[in-house]
């Protein structure tokens, strides 16, 4: 990951170098023994638990709310939102009720250090001692530092949501992003996430900029403020989030198309929100302080975000295609407990691998995910096919409720809160604005292009809909060391809360007041599409530019049959020449399943449903040499409710097996009891178990 | 967590109180400006990213391969002793083969710092740097710290096993373990695990004694040892492993009592020796170096076991307690991911709460696994059912895994190792003699009152199979400042390689040459059993002592129907004064079920099957309103192969619809296929998919 390179601290190190230093050492001098020190580390490691233990009753909390507003079908108020209420509370009970006692007496050594380094060692009569720096302490504060010592100690290193809580929520995203309809789209959403997030950024970066050379004429601004700081905080809330935007319109069940765009737009935003901030902060040639506009050392960051950015894709497919390799060629898929853990700790090590070549891990993250649904989704076992979403689905659900009530704590804990009026107002303005610039142009340009419109109501509805949430604040609270970046926090925190809150909980007003048909299903869809006889399939088919048409055929006849155990083989496809190479890569089920793949091909170019364009045909192998067809997203896969996954990984919910006889088992409704050929039948089969349904 | 008293490094602080001491500045002091530091923390940050991949390729390697085992069906090696050996040859290559540059130049800074607390703040001209200890530095390098840093950085906290690798590990084994037939033995393994522990815990203090006291006068002792010290040693060398127990037994299915008594003494061993380990610790008086003996401060090293041990207790029972609770009365049930993720939550927050009242986490988290995995797993979701069990199977892997890999690799990356020869053999003496004491005695004493007598084959075997594992390793390695204590730890490192390597390959081999069965199911010994008439179930019912049936009854009558849905209702087993307070707690499939469960009930006594002891009967509400009954563990749950999870949890696997029709899946061989009654009927099933046998 680039790190951000700290302006004004940096700075400070060049002015003074070998200054002379105070050691504030934090410790009872009266009577330093052995009793008492073991009882401070004892004590400091209850802290800790019981510091964690608050976080884990809020996330129990809110798992309990949002299961009572589930219950009762209340939807005003998202379940992140209600994260971020119950963290405000315990700020506030952690700031204003809880007075941890101070130390009894501090001992002020000085000696000289000519800087914070990383590392300190410190060395008692003959024995080392290692510190690590922790981070900088509220500057104002000085010696008081004991006060607010609690509150420090809940505030978390901001490390630890680049390190440890986005990767999962990202990879979650690109795992079940729904591939079908995001690729359907690919061209527009690649023009929002792109081109849209650098426009938004650049004009709230300069708004923002007008604002603050007018806070300076006024006399409100109590510290620096560069262009470089605007862009910067451009960048950060151009980032619109996709947890809730996935979790509220997935509920509503709307247009796919607009779920799709505002999806897909909101997973690769994330990813260059990060790379073009980062590429910001590296804009300013090191030892120059000038912070002005320069076009060299601007053509120098364009090159960083270039670099980085397909950098990390590169290191994120690679490993995604490296897993596919293995769980292709061996037999892994036996022991579903090792198929599970490889899936895990490869996913894991792209995160890892990307960080230590210095390309952006959440990035590298992101795109893993994608290839592994598109790929090695398909070579798992169906118990690791299910591991491995729920697993995900968890760690996601965690991180993110984490996430927010993290914001809603940091509201209260946080000690170097900068509210400016103006400059809050001003940041409002240029995010609204900044997202119209993105969406309203690039509607229409797209527009000029696209057969299936979209229409100015869903224009609205993505422009109501870009919420900013984990990824704006992880970005914003990485480095809070300036007065810039300090007021850049307080005002993103408070961009979050109103996005979440307001746009949040009004998106569902707003889509009835766009007249935006709620509860759309894709089988709906589909059925309707039968009745055209096929036309909706062919238009489909042109929406997509030719660059997709071709690598949509390049994937169908290569890189699946390379990667995966569907057909057709490789030595159909690939030249003669390469003969012994394709016998080699093909696996024998691919062989074995031609005819009837050319057979399900033609049936999927005939048949009018939109959701067989990817059609895949896993070929499973068991233990004793039989070998089972499961066959993905036909007919059947249409009748699929749209739950957020992809067919192909909602399979594992709605599981039918195919064998002669095709079952159609729409699920949507819990009151509805599907018939199904069960033995003996359920009356009435819950909806809290799928598996029922099952053959 | 009780936390251990460093004896020598505490006597230096007060020995030497405010002493000159020397900042050593690890930084290129020649040019110390941002670009620098920048630098040095994108090194550091990379460093880190590059050392954890280091592990996750180690435990990928290790997947791999022991794919290729069970493959192969190879079994002497288990994969825990490959995860070491993979762990040896990278410590041999980082140790060996990589070669850091050093630091261009070091900047010794002498200060006056009284001692070593745990926070530091360095005042940098006015802005505060907050650092934190990490721990004592090899005394014996003094300046040629950079020589060994690479080292340094690949050995963790050992506060990382306790906190982090540990619980997940130990919550496995108590949320996995065989009820069944653990209560069956519940005496003698807690005999086995309590008053073992204790002898064997003596037992080998008392030789090594000797041993160290013979070295003395020999000369071959090269620092302090103490009494405590041995008696330390003997409490962690004789916690034995379930991992590899549990592994090895399962998978070769050997007589179930011989594996109920290894799994279940080696569970609550754990808790023991580390509840043991940190009285003794505490035995010591605190500002007295005597280590000598004392009745007094024996008495209170004695109440503090028995405080923090049934403190731990209590704690994970309670917070079992309260999520069999939240789960009943509230239809979280209906969200499995929400229900999942407050189970995980609340197991965790056991851990914590432990932590944070003083307590020990990691027992009070065993005792939490048994209590969720006895009440509140009856109240999930089927869904949810699978979910945690995967879940805490993965983790249990990948920290198992991850652990012994990291033991594999401290052999060459830990700096202060003390190999001394007598020392090794003494303790391998002793750990022999102290596992003797331990069996022997015990079984005979045992035998006297039990009928099914434990055959000295079977107390061989069990003395063979005393594995030391992750919680010896853990508890080595927590300490290792002074020269006892490296010592210990790196002659523990040696007992682990040899029981994994040597008594974990040979138990095969020792398995057949005491002849003792292998590859007995309980279904099996439940056929023969059905032939009995009868007899063997009241034999069973016999076999366990009074005050266990008086808990079977209590919690058969009142504990199961006030925290899971389950009958008889409280209304009708509680006295009638307790009237309205009954029906509030019951709930309502309770009631509706009772003539069935009787009928059940009845059933299940008449019946000869051992595995219906607990008969659980859980009444699940889905959404509809409509009620099932999952008739857990009758008839059915007695044709189940024993797969390590108790039936109740591997129901979930095996699951079958009763509804008037019992089936029988004998899923033990993959090769033979059973006939199940699925539409259309699989020609054959594959082993890795075991839903495909479901109705």
């Amino acid at each position: 990951m680039v790190r951000f390179l700290d302006g004004t601290r940096s700075k400070m190190f060049i002015l003074l170098p070998f200054l002379s230093t105070f050691l504030l050492v934090k410790s009872q001098g009266n009577s330093m023994n052995n009793v008492e020190t073991e009882r401070q580390a004892e004590e400091s490691h209850r802290q800790d638990s019981a510091n964690l233990l608050i976080f884990i009753m809020l996330l129990t909390l809110t798992i309990l709310t949002i299961w009572l507003f589930k219950h009762r079908r209340f939807r005003f108020l998202h379940e992140t939102g209600l994260a971020m209420i119950y963290g405000l509370l315990v700020g506030v009970i952690l700031r204003f009720g809880v007075h941890v006692p101070q130390s009894t007496s501090d001992v002020v050594l000085s000696c000289a250090v000519n800087a914070s380094p990383a590392t300190l060692l410190v060395n008692v009569s003959g024995r080392f001692y290692e510190y690590t720096l922790k981070g900088e302490v509220s500057r104002a504060k000085g010696h008081q530092v004991q006060d607010d010592e609690m509150l420090r100690k809940v505030t978390f290193d901001p490390e630890v949501f680049f390190n440890i809580l986005l990767p999962p929520i990202i990879f979650h995203a690109g795992y079940s992003l729904k591939r079908r309809h995001f690729f359907r789209n690919i061209g527009s959403i690649l023009a929002y996430a792109f081109m849209g997030t650098v426009i938004s950024c650049f004009v709230i970066g300069l708004i923002m900029y007008g604002f603050v050379s007018f806070m300076k004429v006024v006399g409100q601004l109590g510290g620096d403020f560069y262009f470089t700081d605007c862009l910067f905080f451009g960048a950060i809330v151009s980032a619109t989030d996709p947890v809730t935007v996935l979790a509220i319109f997935n509920e509503l069940k709307v247009d796919v198309d607009l779920y799709a765009l505002l999806f897909g737009e909101s997973v690769l935003n994330d990813a260059v929100a990060i790379v073009l901030s980062s590429s910001i902060v590296a804009y300013q040639p090191a030892g120059d302080n000038s912070h002005s506009f320069e076009a060299m050392a601007m053509l120098k960051s364009f090159g960083v975000f270039l670099g980085v950015f397909s950098g990390s894709f590169a290191l994120g497919v690679a490993t995604g295609v490296v897993t596919a390799f293995v769980t292709k060629f061996t037999k892994l898929r036996d022991f579903p407990l090792l198929e599970t853990a490889l899936f895990f700790l490869m996913s894991w090590s792209t995160f890892l691998l990307a960080e230590a070549c210095g390309f952006t891990g959440v990035v590298a993250v992101l795109f893993c995910g994608i290839t592994q649904a598109h790929y090695t989704y398909n070579n798992l076992s169906p118990e690791s096919q299910d591991r491995t979403k729920q697993l995900f689905e968890l760690l996601n659900f965690l991180a993110e409720n984490f996430i927010f009530s993290y914001m809603g704590l940091t509201l209260f804990s946080f000690q170097s809160h900068v509210f400016n009026p103006l400059f809050i107002i001003g940041a409002f303005l240029a995010v609204f604005l900044g997202r119209a610039a993105n969406i309203y142009p690039l509607s229409f340009l797209l527009n000029l292009g696209r057969r299936n419109k979209i229409g100015y109501n869903l224009q609205h509805v993505m422009m109501f809909a870009g919420l900013r949430g984990a990824m704006t604040f992880a970005l914003s609270i990485r480095d809070t060391a300036t007065y810039a970046r300090q007021m850049m926090f307080s005002t993103t925190l408070l961009i979050v809360f109103f996005t979440v809150w307001v746009c949040g909980g009004g998106t569902m007003p707003m889509l009835s007041f766009m007249s935006i048909p709620v509860g759309v299903d894709s089988d709906q869809e589909n059925t309707s599409a039968t009745m055209l006889d096929g036309s909706q399939r062919r238009n489909t088919k042109h929406e997509s530019a030719w660059p997709f048409r071709i690598w949509y055929n390049f994937d169908r006849n290569y890189l699946k049959p390379l990667l995966t155990h569907s057909g057709p083989p490789l030595t159909a496809t690939l030249p003669s020449c390469c003969g012994p190479l394709a016998r080699c890569l093909t696996s024998p089920q691919a062989y074995e399943n031609e005819g009837q793949l050319h057979d399900d091909d033609d049936f999927i170019l005939n048949d009018a449903s939109v959701s067989s364009m990817y059609a895949d045909v896993t070929v499973s192998t068991d233990a004793s040499g039989s070998r089972t067809v499961n066959r993905k997203r036909s007919s059947t896969g249409a009748g699929l409710p749209d739950d957020g996954f992809d067919n192909e990984l909602a399979l594992s919910e709605n599981e039918v097996a195919i064998r002669g006889t095709r079952l159609v088992l729409p699920m949507d409704d819990p009151l509805d009891a599907p018939t199904t050929v069960t033995l003996p039948p359920p009356p009435s089969p819950p909806k809290s178990d799928p598996r029922r349904h099952r053959l």
